[in-house]
């Protein structure tokens, strides 16, 4: 294995669902729903398919997904791109993180990244020989400690990357710390890498686009995908939106990662993001309520439980069960109670803050959810 | 953008495919199909998303499509391999070679390519700070300049990257070249890296899997593809195929890359890996009636017509034309002739060895064919 990469074991998501599949354990784990995507979406990757739309897609996007991606930017956050220059489209978000990372990212480079974080950005980011400083968010409310943040941009710091609504933690970032890091990036020419595959999924507050930050969209480049927004995790559709100037690096990367994305889906995808506001409402209630659903279930269990205003996960404390670390929890939580959940320490550069955490997903039907609660409150 | 991709352009293949559209020019350049794949794997892929297939595959492969590409390899190749280790899926053949480079190869490692190459592989090369050298492979007959090959290899040569059937020249490396190269990267320690996505369009002989030389399978890294074989270009199903500690580098890649590959489309390419031997036996009836089709058609229009023994390109020499290079004469030949080749001196290190070649695809329904023939015979 290259040097790049030595450091990094299978992903935890990977080791989690297989251990689920053979323990027959409940997979609270990795964010994939245990029901199915949306009937028109799948019936118009239907429709592509039949209709010949098989052969490879323009690299950058078919066009009617370049289009309806800006038109759902625009409804969103109130910027105007242009689909031919400003948007591609990629194998789910992980490729527009790492055609972003690889496109826009030099060896000594250093980029700034919020831990706890989906393991991908630190990765991809020794692929491109970055220097990685990380920023911990801390419970109970995982707050962004701005003069720490402050003191750790440098004349080197070519990128801060954030994802809100935030995986693990559900924190999602204020229009404060949002502005507080606008202004850090204009003060010191630094790039904004937005990963916002949650943006749907926030429950408390508006979300909002660190692009539509004034003076932001120029040097920001924001990461969405399909997946999570309609329950469709495995099309492994993305999308990353910028300035010409950065969709430029973005899409020299992804031309030769993969070169183009999955034509039939593509379609399918444009047909999904035209969705009514219908739609995404009643993604969120029914979300909303599944939220409730497992966070008394966990208090009940005995958890210390974080709030978690966006994204589909919510992060607990396990110390009331004596264990040592994450690991050995979640260990016993697959084996002896049959449940599986992620332990985060693999999201930190220093794993030690993340020994006491725990991260459960909500994203399965309610009676899944109701028997992992009943395990937990029984067996725990 | 980053220094590593500074001095690669928009690929050709996007350049040609827009200027077809836009000149409504017949297109012969980019590879892909203009007929359809076969019903039985589009209802496959239907099958799969009508049943639930959508949400995040396993990483490295759905199980039923890891133990089909082990099943082909084996009867294709007489290697036996393990489907669960040694066998991985990616997001087309070009995430193959990303993974497989991304994956092995560390900066400053020499890496020998045989030009012209297809241009994912010098640019994958510079993501990876390798040294790279190119051996050209001249017309008339492509061979492989033993000597000057074995000149090059040198202690730090990590790999050789070969494609057989090659694209863009219609080559077939011989059992004779297999050999000389499997003894050097025997001899020296290095590794083989084997694009074989064109393996089912071998015209004249049979096509020779590297791997199955004596004693290189423990070193070599097999690429292959659903798109050539299948005529479903745009659903981006490849895979890599090595031993053990190769496959390691190769996940790992993979894992920060994409994670995983379209869920529904590799539950369709594991139903089409298991296609009865006829359906390899029409498809190269099908497009041996076509190459002859062009090659007749070509000569006819003047050109010097090189012999394709694999693939479903076409090499062919301007020089009666008398245009001063190959991105000239291509640019003549969109706008004043109304057919779109591609200009092959971007698969050079030394642009100036293929000046005087362009390359023709007949991956395209016979009518098509005809009537880019005769916009030739007549325009030319
Ligand atoms: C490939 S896992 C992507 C992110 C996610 O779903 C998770 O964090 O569980
Ligand atoms: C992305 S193009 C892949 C190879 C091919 O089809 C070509 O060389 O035309």
């Amino acid at each position: 294995v290259a040097k790049r990469l030595e450091k990094f074991k299978t992903t935890i998501f990977t080791q989690m669902s297989m251990l689920a599949i053979k323990h027959g354990a409940i997979n609270l784990g990795q964010g994939f729903p245990n029901f199915d995507g949306p009937d028109f979406v799948k019936e118009a990757a239907i429709q592509a398919i039949n209709a010949g739309k098989n052969q490879y897609a323009r690299g950058y996007g078919v066009p009617e997904l370049n289009s309806a991606i800006a038109e759902r930017f625009l409804k969103d956050s109130g910027l105007q791109v242009d689909p031919e220059k400003e948007v591609t489209v990629t194998s789910g978000c992980t490729e527009a993180i790492a055609a972003t990372i690889l496109g826009l990212i030099n060896p000594g480079d250093e980029v700034i990244l919020f831990a706890p974080f989906y393991d991908s950005y630190e990765a991809t980011l020794s692929m491109a020989g970055a220097n990685v400083k990380a920023i911990t968010l801390r419970p109970p409310d995982f707050s962004v400690p701005l003069e720490e943040l402050k003191a750790a941009v440098s004349k080197n710091t070519r990128a801060i990357m954030i994802n809100t609504p935030h995986n693990p933690t559900g924190k999602m970032f204020t229009r404060e710390e949002l502005e507080f890091i606008a202004a850090l990036c204009k003060d010191n020419d630094v790039l904004l890498f937005a990963d916002e595959v949650y943006d749907k999924l926030a429950f408390e507050a508006d979300h909002i686009s660190m692009a539509s930050i004034p003076g932001m969209y120029e040097r920001t480049v924001t990461m969405n995908s399909l997946g999570k927004t309609f329950s469709l995790t495995g099309w492994k559709i993305g999308w990353a939106i910028a300035p010409p100037h950065l969709t430029w690096g973005v899409r020299q990367a992804h031309s030769f990662l993969t070169f183009a994305t999955c034509t039939p889906m593509q379609a399918a995808a444009a047909a999904a993001l035209r969705a009514p506001d219908s739609y995404y409402e009643e993604l969120k209630r029914d979300y909303g309520a599944k939220k409730a659903l497992l966070v008394n279930g966990l208090e009940d269990a005995g958890f210390i439980v974080y709030p978690s205003s966006g994204t589909y996960f919510i992060m607990v404390d396990h110390t009331p069960f004596g264990f040592d670390n994450d690991i050995e929890f979640c260990e016993y939580l697959i084996r002896e109670v049959g449940v599986v959940a992620i332990p985060p320490s693999v999201f930190y550069l220093n794993p030690e803050d993340g020994k006491n955490l725990v991260r459960f997903t909500f994203c399965k039907d309610d009676e899944t959810l109701r028997a992992a609660v009943e395990r937990m409150k029984t067996k725990l």
